[in-house]
């Protein structure tokens, strides 16, 4: 996962990977039957751990649901602090090989459906005690959520500013997300 | 610019793009030090094109800033019927090498700085025809406008729905971003 979110997906050599497990060529092929369906169970395991992650931030928020988003865009900063920075490995490889047909797709599209349904309950909760504007449904603002969160992680890369990422994503939370009369 | 907008900065070999071009390796070394210093130059022909086709955006909407950058989110759309669909080069580097020190994180920040500069303009003008809200700064709405779409770029190559991206960008243009009584 490690080696996959640092050097993508055509960066990392299935040699190299195995290699570093001290695993041999055959044993590999008795498990997976690509490098593909390897990085495919990697983008599984990835998301896996992100729900718990997220399930944890939702927890340690107590009943704020927008305290609850706050803490999981704040993963990403947690994150970079313990692993230098290297984004979200499925932003990541969504840009390299996203709009490639195959497992690694498949794995990809579960995962962000997963985590979208985490923020779209966070924000039906929000909507419901007037916290979020209700002009949009819940799935919309799950869906901007998203998409702002992993553009603001490649800005983030590009600029190297470690403000950016709470600058763009508190704006959003705090003020495009507000209702209009509060 | 092709190449490395499918196969990306790893997934490119510099074989590959000399037998493409025709070009012998010694002639190559004798213009850029590394391939990294060639990825950079394209980095700068890609954002260069890309400033002309939003001034063209520009022109063709008219005076009016709004449309001005939806027409800008569509040239996405526009490049992805010809082309296929392959995201935008700079978001797609960003994710693979943007946290790497070096010529081609220099291309992509000037390259991004350059775009910021005329979606700011935009926003600016909006703001002061009172049809965007004036709560933030048009450089923050700018950035939140950038990173959505990149990463609504993302999420259209991972699900593969077309109208996933103008889905997002609307709601951004015609809800978001407007002010709170309009």
């Amino acid at each position: 996962m490690a080696m996959i979110a640092e050097h993508g997906y055509h960066g990392t050599g299935l040699k190299g990977i195995l290699d570093t497990a001290c695993v041999p060529k055959g044993s590999f092929y008795n498990y997976f039957k690509s490098k593909e369906e390897f990085v495919a169970e990697v983008v599984v395991r990835y998301c896996l751990g992100m729900k718990a992650s997220v399930d944890a931030c939702l927890e340690a928020a107590g009943d704020d649901p927008v305290e609850g988003l706050r803490r999981v865009y704040e993963l990403s900063l947690r994150a970079s602090e313990i692993h230098g920075f290297r984004g979200c490995l499925v932003g990541n490889l969504a840009a390299e090989i996203g709009d490639a047909d195959g497992p690694c797709r498949d794995a990809m599209q579960r995962g962000t459906g997963m985590f979208r349904e985490q923020v779209v309950a966070l924000i039906e909760e929000a909507q419901q005690r007037h916290l979020f504007r209700e002009d949009l449904s819940a799935r919309a603002l799950a869906d901007i959520f998203w998409s702002t969160w992993q553009g603001a992680l490649l800005g983030m890369k590009i600029g190297g500013d470690p403000e950016h990422l709470p600058r763009v994503m508190d704006a959003l939370l705090d003020r495009l997300f507000r209702p209009a009369k509060a």
